[in-house]
């Protein structure tokens, strides 16, 4: 959270934020915003008969047609032990047996442990945390064009998240290194987050043994019994909408379950394929499939820390083609967050969605009617919070730094307004009066440098002086800030013994197999 | 409002509302949606202690500094007539006498009508209606670059206006058409939304004769009694801020109210400039400053439509240049909203505002951050609504179809999540099961046309086909939206009684007069 809390919403408040609020506003590179405090109200769309609908409608989902767990024995026999109604892989659940299994132990809250201890950060409650997009295999800039990720941009990206304060968390697979074997590029993604960066990060899920790598890595970098006794990695379980859990998602979900690391179980529901293309058939959807995984992680180690997912897509009804941005989801996001809170678990929605191919009008007009809902809506964990582009195919560059920007206004917006003397400012209409201005005024002076956010692509220059550098739109000037970074880049440090054996562990179990391009 | 009811939100709905649905998303072009209901719940931002602490600073502004009325010896009567503590032109309120005055006549809600009864809108309530952009003097798209606006353009705005449902309101001065003299140009303005359009529109603010023109012009379009029982035009009313209303404002606020047409009372504050840098002070200045304009309204015709309006922008920490879809004013927004219906008035915010020169990804980003809370705080009008372009000295033709989509999306996001048996889909679950797909089911089949908004620039194909298609940017998509949309006006129809008159009217104070040209 930042330093001090900077502003109140609705009663007067304490004043000395004022330290904060300027290092929030003109944020240094590699500055420790470790998570971001909910000041202001969540949203609440529906009202509580209305939530008492979805609920049964995602019980009666969950009793009439069940969720299949494939390819898992282990899971079914857990199920069996847990009294569910066992059908082969399909798995049916009385109406709120989920819902007991979950309330019974899983943490309201809970701490992510950062390789930098001052980057910690809280998930639940009031708290949010910001990641980027996860999963893109491909990559955009102005001069590169669309082309394969490789694993130097995905530490480009780490190390960019790294940099940008608006970003509190590493993320996970910031792009896919397709130029990495598919079977060990995880090894060497978790070492850039260890290394190029000191925030909190993501684990693997591509298959369970690479989850148990991601397992090993943080004992080194933060020692057996840390990781057994703390969460220092979250990991994205997605379902295989609808109701199907397929044997890759559950092994790594046992993998991190045991290890008590954080899972993030996300229905993952493009309208009209994956789900019905009602928005009410989406919630009831997302809420009867994150709880049967929630509760699989809290029947596998109760208290493990576990995150309600949710990632909620609508269609285009000319070409198919899924959508983002648009208003569908963003009512669903809304709804979702108020049934995870009825549920008591974290949320993670988000973030910066579009489909768009490039950084345009399109990409963040659709971003940002995707990220504003995420905030109200109460997410606690916002992945995709930037650079995603095409659905999701593509990891922008520049989109990364206009996201960015974007992130920090939902860091003003969260903060509320304060009310106390100091934000009335009731001295200054006494000292400026009618028809004058407050440029110069003593109240202006005194909250000048923090009162506004300021963003690093906005140009609200004039025209003229805008023509004069040569009509620039927020893309060039995204890349040119991109540059910047890039060229002011420095590592944390590290434990050279820990980097030691971060190393020998990725090149030993390298060598341990063949490569997998598949 | 949309013929019916589309959607509930938090409750079991009735069916039935697809054929309206269908027309939301695939409006044809001068479709009647005359107004957008709001099915969702406003954002309380603020807790009744913030609320009344706003309201107390109000008032403390009010009593302590007072506001000024400028050269209007006749206003200063009316308030004294009503009690206030006049000190020359400076005027100052007890606490509450204001609201006072406003709660004992001003109409919560009322009918503005229009030339075709059907496009008649709802100010009030649950009601929200979007206009175009307002007064800027230059003009931008893509093929002419920027250049002053002419009366061609103002008619060209006009037009599209008409054609996109999601405008319910023609606007006012939809651009400044510079090509005609000054103290002639509101006669041409007032036509062209008479002439090209049926959909309601405003009248002519900047000298008490061209208001007294627009009411005339009004009366021969409507009937001279039906004027004076009803309100078929409202005005922008600027506070002159900080704490002035100025002879030009008072002098049009006189002839309207009067002729009990409607009037916007709207604090104009770029903050730091109009007003201290800091939002709960943003937030206590509108309300006083505007509810000093409304008060005037009632007392000069008690019942006549009166509407609270707010324009706050934030300032550039680096250039001191005003920045729009900034969080500080997002805050400010909610805030207000709340406020407005705390007083029990009608509430113009809005809208799709920007600082950016172009309608790139900064335009798009600031316009949403600026329309999404417009629409949660409760806006009534919202004026601004597509189109603005460098802080409002231009109006984009590209920004207006872009935002136009916008409004669109928020039609969608303010009707709600419909939790009937058809949102909620359960035998579509039942039917599909687990791992199979929707596509072809039988819900999907019955819902696929009216599921999803279908906005009209935004791009969901493939990178593959949107390469082979040129690789066009959002603003490139907008501007063949706009041929497309210009090459298929067909003006709506008018009585040529009525048309003769009008044009009558316009030639005879035309000629009682020289040119002035500024």
């Amino acid at each position: 959270m930042i330093d001090d809390k900077i502003a109140v919403t609705g009663r007067r408040g304490r004043g000395g934020g004022r330290k904060a609020r300027q290092e929030q506003r003109q944020p240094e590179a590699t500055q420790v915003i470790a998570g971001l405090v909910r000041n202001i109200p969540t949203y609440e769309l529906l009202s509580e008969e209305g939530l008492a609908t979805v609920e049964a409608a995602a019980d009666t989902i969950l009793k009439d047609v069940g969720i299949e767990f494939r390819d898992d024995p282990e899971v079914i026999e857990i199920w069996q032990q847990a009294g569910a109604d066992i059908d082969g892989e399909r798995v049916r659940f009385e109406p709120g047996m989920l819902r007991t299994i979950i309330q019974k132990s899983a943490p309201k809250q809970f701490t992510q442990h950062a390789r930098n201890p001052a980057r910690n950060v809280e998930i639940g409650g009031n708290n949010i945390v910001f990641a980027p997009a996860y999963g893109p295999p491909f990559v955009r800039d102005i001069e590169g064009g669309r082309r394969y990720a490789s694993i130097e941009d995905f530490q480009n990206f780490v190390k960019l998240a790294y940099q940008i304060p608006w970003f509190h968390h590493s993320g996970g697979t910031v792009c896919e290194p397709v130029d990495i074997p598919v079977n060990k590029r995880h090894l060497d993604m978790v070492y850039a987050h260890l290394r190029y960066s000191d925030k909190p990060f993501m684990g693997s899920v591509t298959a369970a043994e690479r989850a148990a790598d991601s397992v090993e890595l943080a004992k080194i970098a933060f020692g057996a019994d840390f990781v057994d006794q703390n969460c220092c990695m979250i990991s994205l379980i997605n379902v295989n909408s609808p109701l199907v859990y397929d044997a890759t998602m559950l092994g790594a979900l046992k993998v991190y379950a045991r290890a008590n690391q954080g899972v993030i179980a996300t229905p993952f529901i493009l309208g009209g394929a994956m789900g019905p293309v009602t928005i009410g058939a989406s919630v009831a959807q997302v809420l009867a499939e994150a709880m049967a995984g929630l509760a699989l992680t809290q029947l596998i180690r109760p208290g493990s820390p576990c995150i309600m997912g949710a990632f909620v897509s609508s269609m285009s009804l000319r070409s198919g083609a899924p959508t983002f941005g648009m208003p569908e989801p963003a009512l669903a996001y809304l709804a979702i967050g108020q049934l995870a809170r009825r549920l008591g678990v974290p949320l993670r929605l988000g973030g910066c969605l579009t489909s768009s191919k490039i950084s345009d009008a399109q990409a963040a007009q659709e971003s940002a009617h995707t990220i504003m809902p995420t905030v109200l809506a109460g997410a606690n964990f916002v992945l995709h919070g930037a650079g995603w582009l095409e659905g999701g195919l593509v990891m922008g560059y520049e989109k990364l730094i206009l996201d960015a920007d974007q992130l920090g206004m939902m860091h003003v917006m969260a903060s509320g307004i304060a009310l106390d003397d100091n934000g009335l400012a009731l001295d200054a209409f006494r000292e400026v009066g009618p028809g004058s201005h407050f440029l110069g005024c003593a109240h202006t002076m005194a909250n000048y440098e923090t009162a506004y956010f300021d963003p690093a692509v906005t140009d609200s220059n004039s025209f003229e002086q805008w023509e004069e550098e040569g009509e620039k739109d927020a893309r060039v000037r995204a890349n040119a800030r991109l540059r910047e970074l890039q060229g002011s880049y420095e590592p944390p440090d590290i434990d050279p013994g820990i980097d030691e054996a971060l190393k020998d562990f990725i090149a030993r179990r390298k060598d341990s197999m063949p490569d997998a391009w598949y």
